[in-house]
C-alpha cells in the first residue's frame, strides 16, 4: 500500500488537457463522491455542498466564468465545492438531528455536544466562520484528489473562476453556500504536455522539521 | 481499490484514545510524510512547514497548550501543520528556484510563470494570503488523513490548541509560519469508546446536487 499511495501521488498532476471522449464510470464517480462525503471536518459539521456538473450547456456557462479554461468542458464531470458562508443555531441543530438519528438517540441526548459546538460557533463573525468552513472544504478536496489518483482518475483543482458567476449559474445565490474551489475529473489527453513535466516539490529538508 | 478506499474512510475516526505502546514505524512515517510533501497547492506554492514531534518533553508542553488532550502525548508522533502568514516576492523566488532546478531550466526561463504568480499574490493583504495559504494546508491534512487510514494508522485532526503557545514551543515565533492544525498519529487504544460510535455524515441527497 505504501508504494501504491506514493506512486499515485507522483502520478497525479493538475491536468490541463482532458480527453473529452473518456468518461468516469458511474461506479468510480460514486466512489469519488463517497470519499468526499466521508471526509472529516471540524466538530463533524460538514459545512459544504458538492455540485456535480455533467450538463454540457451548464458547463459552457461555467467555462465562460472560468477564464475559458478547457478543463471545465473537456473533463468527464466538474465537481464544485461550495462552503457554507456562516454557521447558525439552526444549522447546528440540523447536524445534531442526524447525529441523534445515526446513533439511535433522542435529540435531547445531544445537549452536551450542542453546548460544546455552540461555544465554538457563537460570537464569531460570519467572515471568520466562512474562512473556517472553507478550510474544512479543502480537507474534502484533498481526499477527492488522493482518491482520484489512487483510481487513476485525473483531476484539476482550480480556484481560477468567478465565484459570483458560478453561484448564479448553479443556483447558489439565494443560499448559505458559495463556490470556493472546483475539480474537473476525467482522463488526461495523451497530448497534454503538462503530464510529462517533472513535479516540483520542496525537499523534506526544506519543509519538515523533526523534534 | 474502490472498496479499499471506502473501507479505509469508514474505518477512520478522530481517535481520542491512542495506545501509547504502539509506534508508527519509520517506513510508514516516511510514507505519511511523503504524501504530505507531494500534496498539491494553489500555483504549486506549498505555503507550509510540517513539524514532526516525537520528543516526550516537548509533547508535554504542547499538551498543556492543547487543553491537556491526551492524544498529544499518547500518540506515536504529533504532526503539526504550520501555514505561511504571508507570501513575498522572495518566497515566490525561492519556489521558482526549485522549479528551475527540477526542470533543468535557468531561473530566467520561469519569468512568465513568475509574472502569473505575482499577479495572484501582490496587492493582497497578509490576512487574505494567510487564509489562502491555510486552505492549501488543509489539502495536505486531508491527504495525510486518507493516507493514514489506507495504512490502518489512526489520526486525530485537532484545531483545539493555543497556536501562539505552540509557535513559541516549536520555535516558529520569529518565522513567517504559524501552527494552524495538528494531527497526532498512531494506533487506537482498544479502550477508546469512540472507536465504536457510528460515523455521522449527511446523506448524499442532503449535501450533493447533480446538474
Amino acid at each position: 500500500m505504501n508504494t501504491q499511495i506514493q506512486s499515485a501521488l507522483e502520478w497525479r498532476y493538475a491536468t490541463k488537457g482532458f480527453d473529452p471522449s473518456k468518461k468516469v464510470s458511474q461506479e468510480d464517480l460514486d466512489t469519488l463522491l463517497d470519499a468526499v462525503r466521508l471526509s472529516p471536518s471540524s466538530l463533524g459539521l460538514q459545512p459544504w455542498k458538492i455540485l456535480v456538473i455533467s450538463d454540457t450547456q451548464v458547463r459552457e456557462k461555467l467555462k465562460a466564468a472560468a477564464w475559458n479554461q478547457a478543463q471545465v468542458t473537456d473533463a468527464s464531470q466538474v465537481i464544485v465545492f461550495a462552503a457554507r458562508k456562516n454557521l447558525s443555531e439552526s444549522y447546528v441543530d440540523s447536524y445534531l438531528k442526524i447525529v441523534a438519528e445515526t446513533r439511535g438517540q433522542e435529540v435531547e441526548d445531544t445537549q452536551g455536544y450542542r453546548q460544546m459546538i455552540m461555544g465554538s460557533v457563537m460570537g464569531r463573525s460570519d467572515e471568520s466562520l466562512f474562512q473556517w468552513n472553507a478550510r474544512q472544504v479543502y480537507i474534502a478536496l484533498g481526499i477527492l484528489l488522493e482518491t482520484a489518483a489512487l483510481m487513476k482518475i485525473d483531476a484539476c483543482p482550480m480556484e481560477g473562476f468567478d465565484a459570483k458567476q458560478f453561484d448564479t449559474i448553479l443556483g447558489l445565490d439565494e443560499t448559505d453556500y458559495t463556490s470556493i474551489v472546483i475539480a474537473p475529473v476525467g482522463y488526461r489527453s495523451s497530448e497534454d504536455k503538462y503530464s510529462s513535466v517533472p513535479k516540483v516539490r520542496f525537499s523534506k529538508e526544506q519543509i519538515m522539521k523533526f523534534v
